[in-house]
Formats: structure tokens, sequence, C-alpha cells
């Protein structure tokens, strides 16, 4: 139990223990619920209780009395510790956990959201998982996810080849969604996977009733023991508890700030549909890497000093000038419609890559591709030496720079590299068919 | 006709006007179609046809021979100058051209498209439009709008508010649209208008036969001479030349880099449907301002010096810094999710604030609004003084500030403009229900 200090001198008081009946009051209040537990670091002096309506309550222990109601049942299994017995009729599944509201809990003294659990805990809070797999948590971070950085990539990257190395069947890595989509593009290009890797995350924290957790991780267990050896996005799919769509890790993008459906593929279709542990392939067209005995193959190196500016009517070249002045090592301009900027600031494009830095475009419509041969500007970015992105996401380009610069000092090779599909992410025929569906 | 120099010489030799059925032969190649008119600057060895197939093709004069075939029957309105007798019958409509695809031509010497067109030529290629409406035209920019500024959107805002004080029923404005709806937000600050204001563009050049052109200009018309007294964005809605969807100036974006229904309402529904004259509204609790006699208001004070920044993994608080020291008057910052960026650079947002720099936080996942109450981040964000963008698109978060930043120093002025609902840019409460459809 992770009750500490003053709550847990006023549970013991009552010899109340989690899972337990209670009823508390304050005042003229009375909240009557069953006790939840807390995670490691929650403050001391608020309790948290599920109440019959479904909905979850911190309640400060400040001038309140707790009754016993009723003695809580044992839980099925046993999950102060979680060395249960491996199954040999399951396969074995690794999460891992970054952190992210799929592992967060809410301060109920703040009221906020913030990042607690540890891959075990995200096991504890979700026990059903225990029947599908053996399962082994990790735990590489515990951030929020808005604090990724190229940095954290490879420490993922290197964490997953460890697991697959180690022999997992398949691994489901627990990611906050805020750039989700970031860095299962950098897992795309670094890993070449021999079984499936699977992002999920949540809207919603777990200790919530309406908590998407759950589902997206019980998805992504049947995703991480499917056929498909690639690095995918598991999210619902609707606003509903009802299904999820598998994305493809560099194909796919946050569209929503809140909604539990907020992944979305873009300019391709999702991978496949995954519902009650089946997996419907929901485009025949779209071919994806099967699952294979080989090793995974790690290129994990990685160059962070990759600046990702959006353009936008109004911006000055000196923003272009300053990063080449700062040294960093590559541009990724978020240019407009068919992939253009201010013609006024062409002249520090080609500064940037007359000194050697790459400059690609890609387009803040999102949807769609870039061509920069229909129109005047684009025809003079060309000639700057600006490098296309193609049907790539701008996000996408941005993590794929940082890997080409990572894999090379050859303005040639990155050039090369940027314009070859590595891990599905240029595909260029498809991008007028799947325009906002 | 526009024909100059040598391909003037090679027409005239052989008594051919725009309009004839011509052929051309080349080696052992033949092109019959009809002659069309290019525009005052193209090249001077193109000729371009109309082919049987419906397309059009730029032939080089060069070792070529040409035979009439037909000549060309005359068209229906004298269009050498446009002073047509005005109609009492019908409304006078002002069409402002500031450029874009919509008063663009092909050049057939490079295949790229560059903006050539007076708003008089624009009439000139849609003369359909005069049966409509009393057409004046008028030229305020011939740009493509990659290269629109701060300073061009209050050119164009006067330029209008002068066509509604001349009498104009309505104004149709002709815009590249890659930036159309940075330049409708702006507009929408600016004029508070008593009749309709209503910017169209086009995703293909007027001489192409699969050119949008047409379609969203006279729909345009149909629009301006509506009760509908906002400033609008009206474009295609479909792939197929069906009808237009007219959107709000601050809740529209461009979606795709090349289909002809790029546009979207982000966050709302679209006002209206325009189709064959006629104008559906789509949303009936979707309130708008309707036609008056009145005066045009113009606020077109406005900041250029405020800066549009995308965080991102691995993004660095110096950037932000660097815009303090530059002495930018504030920043828009396109976060994650419900408005986050790295801890990290936090300091530097707080830096900026308490140099008396605004700072506005916008999504970059487009749909949704910005809640920075609901993670420990946000909460610091909020602490360092950050002005949240609720369902504000982040290009439309972006030019209110430059607008807020016209209109007054004071930062707590400012930070409560942003928060005020202007020009139908702030609604909360439809941020759910109108996602990806």
């Amino acid at each position: 139990m992770s009750y500490r200090g003053a709550s847990e001198i006023f549970l013991g008081s009552a010899g109340i223990s989690v899972g337990d009946s209670v009823k508390i009051t304050k005042k003229d209040i009375s909240y009557e619920g069953m006790l939840l537990d807390r995670a490691e670091d929650a403050d001391e002096t608020h309790l948290v209780l599920k109440l019959k309506n479904g909905y979850n309550v911190g309640i400060n222990i400040e001038n309140a009395t707790i009754e016993l109601v009723k003695k809580g049942e044992k839980p099925k299994i046993e999950l102060s510790k979680l060395d249960i017995e491996r199954d040999n009729q399951k396969h074995d599944i690794s999460i891992i956990s970054t952190g992210g509201t799929v592992a967060s809990i809410i301060d109920y003294k703040t009221g906020a959201v913030h990042p607690a659990f540890t891959a075990d805990d995200l096991i504890r809070a979700n026990p059903e998982l225990l029947e599908y797999a053996n399962i082994k948590g990790k735990a590489v971070l515990n951030i929020l996810s808005e604090n990724m950085k190229p940095e954290y990539w490879v420490k993922s990257a290197r964490s997953i080849a460890d697991e697959i190395n180690d022999g997992a069947y398949g691994v489901v890595v627990a990611h906050g969604t805020d750039t989700m989509h970031y860095t299962s593009a950098a897992l795309s290009f670094m890993l070449d996977t021999p079984v499936p890797v699977v992002l999920t995350g949540a809207q919603r924290s777990s200790d919530r009733p309406s908590s998407d957790a759950f589902l997206n991780l019980l998805n992504s267990m049947t995703a991480a023991k499917s056929d498909m050896a690639e690095v995918m996005v598991c999210m619902h799919a609707t606003e509903d508890d009802t299904y999820c769509d598998l994305h493809r890790g560099t194909k796919v993008r946050k569209m929503h700030t809140s909604r539990r459906d907020t992944f979305r593929s873009i300019n391709t279709s999702p991978l496949a549909r995954v519902q009650n542990g089946g997996i419907e392939i929901l485009d025949e067209q779209l071919r994806y890497k099967t699952r294979t005995d080989g090793e995974v193959e790690l290129q994990d190196a990685v160059e962070s000093d990759v600046a990702f500016i959006k353009s936008y009517p109004g911006i000055s070249g000196e923003i272009i000038d300053y990063h080449i002045d700062k040294g960093y090592k590559g541009i990724v301009l978020e240019g407009t419609g068919l992939g253009h900027c201010p013609e006024e600031i062409i002249p520090s494009v080609k500064r940037a890559r007359d000194s050697g830095i790459p400059v690609v475009m890609a387009s803040q419509c999102l949807y769609g591709k870039v061509n920069m041969n229909v129109y005047s500007t684009g025809r003079k970015l060309i000639t700057a030496g600006v490098i296309s992105a193609g049907d790539m996401l701008p996000e996408t380009a941005y993590v794929k720079l940082c890997w080409a610069l990572g894999q090379t000092d050859e303005i040639e090779e990155v050039e090369k590299t940027m314009q070859t599909n590595i891990a599905g992410e240029i595909e260029d025929k498809s991008s007028i068919k799947y325009f906002l569906i």
C-alpha cells in the first residue's frame, strides 16, 4: 500500500486497507466507495475513493472521519510482487514505460496529472493484462512526453532492442501522447525489428473511470503478438471503447488535443483495426514487414542540433541565419502549400545549404505532398538546394533528418536518405485518397 | 491579344487570331486545337493551344509551322475594354486581386505557375461573371501568397474598406491559397464590415482545363451578394465541380497541398454551402453577422514583429531568448497536445513574459482546444504567464496577436483581447464535435 505519513496513520487507526469499502464524512458530506491505491510519490493528505457512480474522487483527510463498511476481497493476483510464474503457453511480451498519461495519476492535491507509475505499477493498475501474456515490465523514463528529446529516443530504442534480443515476442511501449508520433517515427528509423514494437498511451489517466489506458494497452498486447514486425502506434479509433487502430509509426499524428481517437494516419490508411484479440487488415494493398526469427538491427545514432521551423507571413530570414550561425546541422522548414516560404528568406535558405546544412521542405497542410516544381517560388527553392519531404509528415521529416545526420556527414548522402523510403514514411501515390477521413 | 515579338509575327504571317482553330506541326508531331490568349508578361516564343482532349499545351514556335483550320467566333462580350454599361438591376460587386493561382497562368517556357493577371484579366478569363453583377476590378497586389506579410494585410484591408465605402454591395478578394487563411483571419480582425467580404482562390490556374477558379469565383459572387456580413473563405468543398463551402475567416485552414477541397473549417462547421446561386446554412446554431447599411469600421494597426514558433522534441530555450533579444513584441508557441512545450524552455518563456512580451500557447494538434490546467507542465506555463489560445487555430492565434499588439502596448490588454472573442475565432464549446469530418 502506498499511503504514507498522515494518511497511513489515518487508515491504520480504523484498520482499513486498499480495496475496502469505506464511508468518509467531512462536515455534512459523506462519500461511500472503495479505497483505491495511490502511486509511490503521491502526497500524504489525500485518500482516493472509487464512488458507486464509477467516478474517482480525492479527499483530504483533514477534519474527516472514516468508517469501514465492508472488508475488500483479496485481489485474484497478488500484485505486491510481480514475479508471477511464467506460463509456457503464453508469449513473452515486454512493456517498456517512458511515462505519460497511460502511466500517470491525478495529483488530487492540485488536480493536475503527472507521471508516477513504473512499468510494474502499470501492470498493477491493469492486472487483466497478465492473462494474455507473460509480461515483463521495465521503466526506461518517467516523463511527460512534451519533455522527450532525441537522446531519450536513443535510450528507448536501446531498451527495446535489449528486450527483443532477450527473447521478447513483442514489445509494448507506454508513452505520453503529446509527442508519441515523433518517438514512433524515431524508433521506426532506429530499429529494424523482427517483432512488433507497439507504442500506446492514454488521453485520460489510469485512475480515472473514463480512462482509455486499459483498452489501448490490451489492444497493444494483441498487436505485439501479431505478425506485423514494424514500429506502430495503437490507440483508440473512436470516442467509445470499441476498437483501436494500428498506425504505421512514420505516418501518424496527434490531431486533437483531448479526444481519445486523437491519433490519425495521414496520407495513408491505418495498417489494421484491433478488437477483441483480433487484427483486421484495413488496406490489403498496404504491405507490412512480417515477423522473423532474425536479430534486431539498431541504428541509433542521431543528431540533435536540427531546427524545425514553421514558415508564416512575416517570418524573417534572420531566423534561418541564427540557426546557421549557432552551428545547427540541419533545418526542416514547415512551409505553406506545396512547400513554399516567402521569397525574401530564400537567400538565407541558400546560405544554409552553401554552408553544408541540409534544408528539408515539408508542408504545414499536413495532407498531400510537397511539390516544388509547380510554382516559381518552389523552383527557386530547388535551385537553392532545398530537399523535398514528399508526402512525409513535417514531424516525421524532422525526426528523419535528425536520424539521417546521425548516419552521415555527407550532405549528398543525407539528401539521398531523405528521399529514400526507409520505414514506410514515403508513399507518394496515396496522398490524394486519404484526405480527412 | 497578348502575343508579342516573335510569336506575334509568327501568328500574323498566317493571319491567325486568338480563338481560331489551328494546326501546328513540329517535326513529325502535329497539334490541333484552339489558340488561347496569354498574359501580358508571357514570353515571346510560346503559343498556348487548348487541345481537343481538353488539355492546354504550350508550344515553342521554333521550327514550327502553323495553319488555320477554322476562324474562331467573336466572343459574346467585348473584353478588350471592360467599361461595360452599369445595369441597375444588378448589384455592384468589387473584385480585389492580390495575386495567387486564381490570378495566375502557367509559364509554358518553364512550366511553372506565376502570378500575372490584373483584376481585369481575372474578369477577362471569367467573362461569365459579368452576367451576375456589375463588377469592378482592382489589383492591390500581384504576388504568390507565400509572399504575403502583415503590411500587405493592411494594404488589402484598406482597399476593401475603400470599396465598401464607395458603395460595393459585397467584395470578392482573389488570393493565393498558401496563406489565404492567415489573410482571412487578419481581415476578420481588421474589418468590422457591413457587407460580405469573400476570399477565394484556386488550386489550378485559370488557363488549365481542370481549373477550379471559375466555380470558386462564381460561388464567391453568390456569397458576396448574400446577407452574411463577415470575412469568409469560399472554396471547393469536394474534388468535383459541385459546390463550395463558405468558411468563417478565423476558423479555416488549408489542409491539403493539392486537392481542390483543401480548405476546411476546424473546430466548427462551415457557415454555409454555396451552389447554383443559392446559399444553404449548414449549422443553424452558428450565428453570423448580417448585412447592414452601416459604415465599415477599419482597425488596421498591426505589429509585424511577432514570432510564431513550433515546439518539438529537442527545441532549445535559446530560440525564445533570440526573439526576446531581437526585440520581438510577441510570441505564439505552437505547442504539443493540450498546449505544452518542454519544461526546459519554460524559464525562457517566463523571461519573455517578464520582459513584457506576451506569449500565447496554441496546439499543433489543430483540432480541440488548449487547456493548460490538466498537466503539471501546463500549470507551470500558466504560472509563467502564458496566455491560452483556447480553440483558436495556431495561425489565427498568430495573426490575432499581431493585431492585438497593434491595438495596445499594455500586456494585460493584449491578454484580455486574446481571450475575448472578436470575430468568431473563439468558440470553445464546439471543439469535440467537429473532428476530422
